[in-house]
């Protein structure tokens, strides 16, 4: 369903507010610096939608878990402030809605709910990550009064939220704006404040500061900034508000400007909320926009990808790429990008396995400092991963499914948590990926050894050996296909838990470090002899006996395709059908494509694919790759279609599928452009296939520390080597040296 | 550990208080009319032991998990007041504490813990259910008090519990009672009632009315009886009280009484409590007991089991008949005997397999109309079934792993609840058995056609068909072995749904109710083609690839074997190595041992014994007989010490384990007496193999309606015919008529 209307390449916009549609696009809408994320969400608020209802969120699959709907739902997130929830662990808390700024004219309070509207919009620049909401409000006393809200996060004062309410009105009206900083919030409906207490810190400032159940101390100030207004300061239930009334003269228009600061008992930098808006008290609202903005522009140049010959292409790779980076918790390496772009509750802020696999490559490609927070995120949470093993009784560290910003454990669901053991491979992968992008072996060496060896360690001893160290393998697993939940020899798992160790064996210096000899046989072995099986026509096996499931008969219990299976069935079926949540087999081979031949990838492809319900949003992009290798341009532009849209057009209730972001990037650069895997080859390498629909696409990257910019056509790639050394790409088997700033374009029969 | 002295034969006592034992023994001494059920907790209480502690307990494995200690834990029960806990679903409520009577003398407090006693004895005796507790109490100010604290739930008024003190001094002493009803207590945590109201009815007598969150109101009225003492009426924080105060001449002694009648509005004989306290208002506690003990000695009669040469063999024997013949809720077919016999919080009154597998036995060949309430259960349940089979997306009939009094799958750990599905065949084989047993084709035909139909449509779409009709196979299955929670072709699974598939395919009557022809094709092939295995060297296989397993290692991982497996390793391994539960292949064998040959049975008992845990209870009986069967005495009479101890010796903090109390029951008569299983014989066969430990045993048997008393020492079994017709007897191969009223003797060569 399409939600937004989109306007030169860069503004998404609502032309019509819907309240159906209101959650969505509070998730889609949210805006953040790294250090604060605020969902999209009104600043009046509307009538009769409580965001204190306490209930009790039982674990369950989210994927198929029913939310509890609301007409809204307010969002504001700070990564690394977890609590525990008393039935799902640590959690991401949802913080006090600071936002609210809701006009009262004549006595009648603005609501999109009730009140007569017209010329609305709703619409979030990409470009510079500014909201606006536009509109005329006909009021029941029979004037038009012209609202504009504006608003953003500051990328330059990341703690910062600023915003702007400007109300023009054709005839004399009596204006009231209420301000308010809300506390009585609940996180998946749970109240983790302990301890509130509010202040009025000058005629136009209050403050709130807050304790949490998990010992956190946090400070909120919201300025409030109009001429000629007095402020009233008003204490309620858990919140407090600062009202201002004022006259407004026919034919003129007034700016009311509110200036929120977040500090935490967490933060790096140590701040002070009254502080900082001091520091900044001389700067307009412009000033400080044109700042953030500049900041914004920077990170488009290393990140945009332009798409010419779709405006619903280039709108979703922007929406998707402005979440990747605004998710980013910038230089902060206790906390990755959490799987819903803390953007919502849902998932409760934890990390999962789309890091290294859906986000690291975009950022290992277009900003390797950035990738390199992630990588030191799993670095920096070893501890946590080692105390994991310990729990299930296994030496070294067992990465967690569901992380915390401590590396913890999270996930309640014990199917998911004690089996889904690929995380520990997917993390070590990670860090060699990360570390050849930036031919860095010294951060493997140095920085990444121990929290290598360790995993290796709790791997190896997860190894079944009972039948001899050329016989091993691995019992009872969860791959990625969620669908099945206790495997054998799941193709995936033991693909790439061969893969790492065959990398640790044959890195001497890494392997020097491992003085246990026992330990460096049975990595040995483990390289060689973990079981990886075809069945009789060829196609690689997800897992043992994986034909011996039943038929899904997806035609008598799969009806309704346009909602997932999963809502359709129960699990208990799910789990003994050949029915796959996303790709597992083609997961591995999008990783190693190299390792197969075409034909072995076109039976997987082929095999799998009736089976795959793409219930999960991590598959339909891993599949629209599989395709472009296979040459499939329809199928590749089929799944880019089903990839792009699942957030766009109003997956985002509950957040941003931030691993579908990342996928939507990687369609375009490891499918349609068709680069290489960057962990096999030491030069670029692409096989572009640009779909029928496109007409070019065009898009930077970061080789080994060096600048490139590719751009792709019917006719032509190009690459420019913005660097200052020479660079060997390869373009579908045309190799060349491209000198230092300069260019060189293959020419492409399609 | 010994907790107990036993006296002669019948009384179990302990002669130390100890407040770590405590909780074992109030669980252990629970006392119960079928319709009501009181722990055996202490009157007076003890300080610092608040029964009001609000906390969440999440779903988990009961086995494995480890509980709030206590000093004590107070628990009343009315077998069918369900409610819905917040996190674990529909659970058997805990009434109130109603048997407080508390002793203060010369103004100090009585309490076991602080006060100094001597002469202590807490003695329950198992012929007439009666509750004493007797000890001097040396108080503070120089008297030595004697206290005789006694009470029963009254099996001729089931609705009541009546007490006694009895309080004695050689000095002169005042004395104060103070006689409670209690309404702050939780369930697992959980507080059920939403409205509680108290009243006083007379001078000595106080009512409480309870509503619960369930919708149930529960009215308890509590009369004190003592000469001469004056009541004065207190309300507390949701409780009330009376107390007496009285001077004591040295010498002699006084008598305080309470009557206690609970009446709810779930009853089916509608009553009303304090019209039930005026009716018995003449009669004295002795004639109480008179008539209380009279019932109890009748089903004494019908059930005892005498065993000579074992003091402790004896007493665990009728430890444990007391608790089936007391748990037992009489004619009310609503409900069956709960996981814990009515003696605790844990498995939250809920109903299991142990119905069929461990009660139904006993009562069948004891009691057959105490037997029919329990198959009655199942029949009025079925509704809950349907609507469990429905949720799962599946036609018919599904029989809920942990069910509540309607049959509502109650389990809140999915992988027991969706794939535990052996359940529904093992109601199916409950009906047939107690059908059998009662020669009771009607029954089958008339009462239980619909039943069974219903959840042969439920197993028949449960099964796998995509092979084809002739290749059907059961995928996703957890066993009885609830350590391997998902495999293909359970042996147990398969097996019992072949057996019931065979059975209704030969019965003709009951097949002419089917009019779906295709159903008549599946059962058909259900019975015939279900695939069950045997490994290479001629072992019947408990699941698909179970020899792929891991090794257990139980030398690392199980070292401290006085605790279980499940409490020593994680889940995680438990799930993937060859480590069971309990009894799988072999519980099949002792359901149909006839099918196989002792060769089949050997092997499955030698391969499997050294990889099974006994984690669960109800795994050491079924061991026990399987010796029997095998001619293996000295195992034998292992297992059965260790499935005697398991309650006796201090398992029962929690409850009782009330399938094993059924256990110990078949292990005499189906293990050392050798009773042939009745679902394959017309007449009684005996294989007798009398443990050198025993010098005889005796225990009568009901069999298709005739009364029949058996008697077996190590030169003979003889088998004494008191029916009123002829019946044919088999022995060790030997078959006699025996005439009605008349006796044979069987020699028998060790």
């Amino acid at each position: 369903m399409k939600l937004y209307n989109y306007e030169n390449g860069w503004i998404i916009s609502e032309r019509q507010f819907s309240i159906e549609n209101n959650p969505a696009v509070e998730g889609a809408f949210t805006q953040g610096s790294g250090y604060l994320h605020i969902r999209g969400s009104l600043e009046e608020h509307i009538i009769d939608a409580p965001q204190n209802v306490s209930y009790l969120r039982m674990p369950a699959n989210v994927s198929a878990e029913k939310f509890r709907t609301n007409k809204c739902k307010w969002g504001a997130y700070i990564p690394g402030i977890y609590c525990k929830h008393p039935t799902l662990n640590n959690e991401l808390i949802n913080l006090p809605f600071v936002i609210g700024l809701s006009p009262v004219v004549n006595g009648e309070r603005f609501d999109l709910t009730k009140s007569k509207v017209s010329n609305y919009s709703r619409r979030l620049n990409l470009f510079n990550a500014v909201l606006t909401r536009e509109l005329i409000w006909h009021t029941e006393s029979g004037s038009d009064v012209k609202l504009v809200f504006e608003r953003f996060v500051s990328s330059s004062n990341e703690n910062c939220v600023f915003q702007l309410l400007e109300i023009e009105s054709a005839d004399d009206i009596e204006i009231e704006i209420v301000a308010g900083i809300d506390t009585d919030v609940r996180t998946n409906g749970f109240d983790h404040f302990t301890n509130v207490s509010f202040d009025q810190l000058g005629t136009n400032t209050m403050s709130a500061v807050l304790e949490t159940d998990g010992n956190h101390s946090i400070e909120i100030v919201s300025e409030l900034i109009a001429e000629n207004v007095k402020w009233e300061y008003l204490l309620g239930k858990r919140k407090a508000q600062l009202t201002g009334k004022i006259k407004l003269n026919g034919g003129n228009n007034i700016r009311f400007e509110k200036r929120t600061c977040f500090t935490s008992s967490i933060d790096l930098q140590k701040r002070n909320s009254m502080q900082t808006l001091q520091e900044i008290k001389e700067k307009s609202f412009d000033q400080l926009i044109d700042e953030h903005s500049a900041i914004w522009k920077n990170r488009w140049e290393r990140s945009d990808v332009v798409i010419e010959g779709d405006d619903e292409a280039q709108a979703a790779m922007r929406f998707s790429i402005y979440h990747l980076l605004r998710a980013h918790a910038g230089n902060d390496s206790r906390v990755a990008i959490d799987a819903k772009g803390y953007a919502g509750d849902a998932y409760w802020g934890r990390f999962f396995w789309d890091t290294e696999m859906y986000l690291l490559p975009f950022f290992s490609l277009t900003n390797p400092v950035k990738a390199k927070t992630l990588t030191d995120y799993r670095l920096q949470s070893l501890k946590g991963a080692i105390k994991n093993a310990g729990n299930y009784g296994y030496p070294g560290a067992k990465f967690a499914w569901e992380s915390d910003a401590e590396g913890n454990e999270c996930c309640p669901n014990w199917h998911y948590a004690d089996h889904e053991i690929h995380i520990t491979a997917d993390v070590i992968y990670g860090l060699m990926y990360f570390s050849k992008i930036i031919s860095g072996e010294n951060y493997l060496l140095e920085n990444a050894s121990e929290t290598i060896i360790e995993s290796i360690k709790y791997l190896v001893e997860r190894i079944d050996w009972s039948k001899g160290l050329n016989n091993p393998q691995i019992l009872g697993v969860m791959g990625p296909d969620e669908y099945k939940p206790f495997v054998n020899n799941n193709f995936y798992t033991n693909y790439l838990i061969k893969f790492v160790m065959k990398n640790i064996y044959s890195n001497k210096k890494l392997l020097a470090k491992i003085s246990d000899e026992k330990l460096v046989e049975k990595i040995k072995c483990a390289a060689e002899y973990l079981p990886v099986r075809k069945n009789e026509d060829g196609v690689w096996m997800q897992c043992d006996d994986f034909e011996n499931f039943e038929e899904p008969q997806f035609e008598n219990f799969w009806k309704d395709r346009t909602k997932p299976f999963a809502s359709q069935v129960s699990q208990e079926r799910i789990y003994r059908v050949k029915a796959l949540k996303q790709a597992d087999v083609l997961m591995a081979m999008f990783l190693f494509p190299q390792n197969f031949s075409i034909n072995e990838i076109e039976k997987a492809y082929n095999y799998y694919q009736k089976y795959t319900t793409h219930d999960s949003s991590l598959s339909y992009g891993i599949h629209s790759i599989a395709a472009s290798i296979l040459g499939k341009k329809e199928d590749a532009w089929k799944y880019w279609e089903l990839c792009s849209r699942i957030d766009i057009e109003g997956g985002t209730s509950e957040g941003i599928h931030i691993a579908n972001a990342g996928a939507v990037w990687m369609v375009f650069v490891f499918g349609f452009a068709g680069l290489n895997s960057p962990i096999f080859s030491d030069h670029l390498r692409f096989n572009p296939l640009l779909p029928n629909q496109l007409q070019s696409v065009s898009f930077p990257l970061v080789w080994h520390g060096h600048d490139v910019f590719v751009e792709l056509n019917h006719s032509a790639m190009i690459v420019v080597n913005k660097s200052s050394v020479e660079l060997k790409v390869q373009v579908n088997g045309d190799i060349k040296l491209i000198s230092k700033n300069s260019s060189q374009k293959y020419l492409i029969k399609e």
